[in-house]
């Protein structure tokens, strides 16, 4: 007998149909003789329903009434999996966040989970049920409701996984586990059986849509073993666990594509010490995520400071940016969107020289120019134009032989 | 300065266009120095939406994951009605039915109100926002999800009025307030100004559909004063209160039409001590409630049963029937749903005699046959054919003059 968590995401359990389908695969798992916790997301097009009400109530609705009004989505979902599962004769129990006992943070539309309570759900597992948890929501101290942001019920899966001591942790979802590059984009992409939770972090950050780093970073942390694999069919996914030694005997784990970044330009800025701390206090204090950071001395006196922003917050980024040139003496900001972010990743990159070489003969054989490029100890990324993103991902994806290994 | 409860229903709140609508009333309410606390339904649909979910999933989904997932239609209401002040420049702040301190018993989809703690609503009135509650929803002390069952959003404004010590409370409904017999069968159908709780009562158990009898029972408990009204415009509506002197002067007040109940007649009962209660008490145990109780006694030693149910309780109730007649020594039970029941209802009834005659005469001036007849101080019902339900409730309008009042 194992203690199992499995995450569904929203179209996994989009429809009636498809909460049947998972309700069938949970059966299976708990006729095997399993203790085992299903974290559910809202159905798919359900909170995106939910936010064009909000927005045409209010341009800028409240958070607090935001999470109010999004954690129906998964309040939903909960019940509907617990009767399908009461429906084929297993017995299951709902759990909103708040009664699974995950507490928060009071930090509306992006709180932190500070401590879960496993008491309760435990329980119900001795009791023999399944038990079927509302991802993506908790409660405050005081009782308000909350919810985790972006990729909140991956994060809710894994930190029940943790407090529940949990033998095996499960992220379904509609792809079968985590590619060597997007396969609609390089035909010759191949899923990993094993990533590490850095690895899958870099990835993350460069775009590749699995998962989002905070419930990454939340795993590593506790140690969390995760498979990440699709409810649609019963393939083995991509187990992310610490790296393990034959991992670095590969160079390069995968490529990752970014559209969805910005760069910003500030140039002319006077080139006196701490003038970039100021602007990247502002920019953090905005909320902003900045990544890919290249400062170079210009003509003599002023510095220009490049980086990237997600395109969302770019009109944030530049409004955040104005009072903050004025007080350290001057700066002109510029924004640039048709560019895109490609990486490529993997820890044995550590102990192999020449990675950036490879990389850089690869576009270069695609003539396609490089506009700035940063590294990390397990990843190397590049901004390139917009529409030369796929190519460049398909020679790169060549270049370090993914589809071969 | 006055604290006012108001409670929309469904229609009133359906879709973004009508929440915006819901949201002005309130604001102009508030602007004019009210405390304004809102109790609002789920959209109308939504419910049954969901419900159908469930019925898809399970044949006989499980009354703590019904509450779980029904919960969920006024907890988006709120959240949006919150944003649709927000968005006219009014502070306000929704609240659950847990978060507004709504206790209840256990009573998955029929729970009853235990207590109401009103500090946390006090507090945000105090500082000047307008309240939004959910309606039909509470908590157990447990921290379990409940519902209150038809009618639960009324019950919540009214309870929260009582508990709140309001000074008015006001249901939006889209009728104009209570009319002495639906003005869609009977043309002359006019609206009261004011009722009696007993007669709004008697209305609604006589199956006039603007309230559940148990949101009237509240009121008369605890001295409620409530308005019925209509959310589509201005008019005034119709005051429910204790009855005044002035009220008795008029002998019926209204007449009202039940095409929803069927008639069980259990015949050839062994006419033995007993024999009725154990019919009843299988019934109350199946949790039916039956109306329109006659009993008489056929040929020597047997006794028929004749008596209402709803009609959605036919088949449980013929089922509750099967052991107890096996008990008590045989009986057959017959159902026929092709019937109504016709009530004239009005505290001015208890002084007057001729009130039945009245009634009598008029259904007889249209050739109607009676098949039951039940009265109590201030009602009068009758059971007939179905398809005269509405000619006699025309009749019986006319000879007491209803239009003419």
């Amino acid at each position: 007998m194992a203690r199992i968590v499995q995450k569904y995401g929203g179209t996994s359990v989009g429809d009636v149909e498809r909460i049947k389908n998972v309700a069938g695969r949970i059966k299976l798992v708990r006729d095997a003789g399993n203790e085992v916790v299903i974290v559910v997301s809202a159905r798919a097009g359900v909170t995106n329903e939910l936010i064009a009400r909000a927005k045409a109530l209010c341009a800028n609705p409240s958070e607090r009434e935001l999470d109010q009004l999004l954690a129906v989505g998964e309040q939903e979902t909960i019940a509907l999996t617990a009767m399908a599962l009461h429906g084929i004769g297993v017995d299951a129990v709902s759990y909103t966040g708040a009664q699974a006992g995950i507490f928060t943070d009071k930090g509306y539309t992006k709180a932190k989970i500070k401590t879960i309570n496993p008491k309760p759900v435990e329980k119900d597992l001795k009791a023999g049920r399944v038990v079927i948890v509302a991802g993506f929501q908790g409660i405050d101290e005081e009782g308000q409701i909350t919810t985790l942001g972006r990729g909140g019920s991956d994060l809710t899966a894994i930190a029940l996984a943790a407090a529940l001591q949990a033998d095996k942790c499960e992220i379904y979802t509609d792809v079968d586990g985590v590619y060597t590059a997007d396969p609609r984009v390089v035909k010759t992409a191949r899923k990993l059986d094993e990533i590490s939770y850095d690895e899958m972090l870099e990835l993350a950050s460069a775009g590749s849509k699995v998962m989002q780093s905070r419930s990454v970073e939340f795993a590593k942390k506790y140690g969390v073993v995760f498979e990440v694999r699709s409810s649609f069919n019963q393939n083995p996914g991509t187990l992310v666990k610490e790296e393990v030694a034959y991992m670095e005997k590969v160079v390069v784990r995968g490529v990752a594509v970014d559209k969805e970044q910005a760069k910003i330009v500030v140039s002319n800025i006077p080139d006196k010490p701490g003038s970039a701390a100021k602007v990247f206090r502002a920019l953090a204090d905005a909320g902003i995520v900045v990544d890919m950071i290249v400062q170079n001395i210009g003509r003599s006196g002023v510095a220009n400071l490049t980086f990237t922003v997600p395109q969302g917050d770019k009109a944030k980024a530049v409004k955040a940016l104005g009072p903050v040139l004025k007080g350290i003496g001057g700066g002109e900001v510029t924004v640039l969107e048709q560019i895109a972010k490609v990486s490529v990743v993997g820890v044995g990159m550590k102990t192999h020289s020449g990675v950036a070489a490879t990389l850089f003969q690869a576009l270069a054989s695609g003539d396609i120019n490089i506009e700035l490029i940063s590294t990390s100890e397990i990843k190397i990324s590049v901004i390139i134009a917009l529409d030369k993103a796929d190519e460049a991902a398909r020679l790169a994806h060549a270049a370090f032989d993914l589809d071969k290994i």
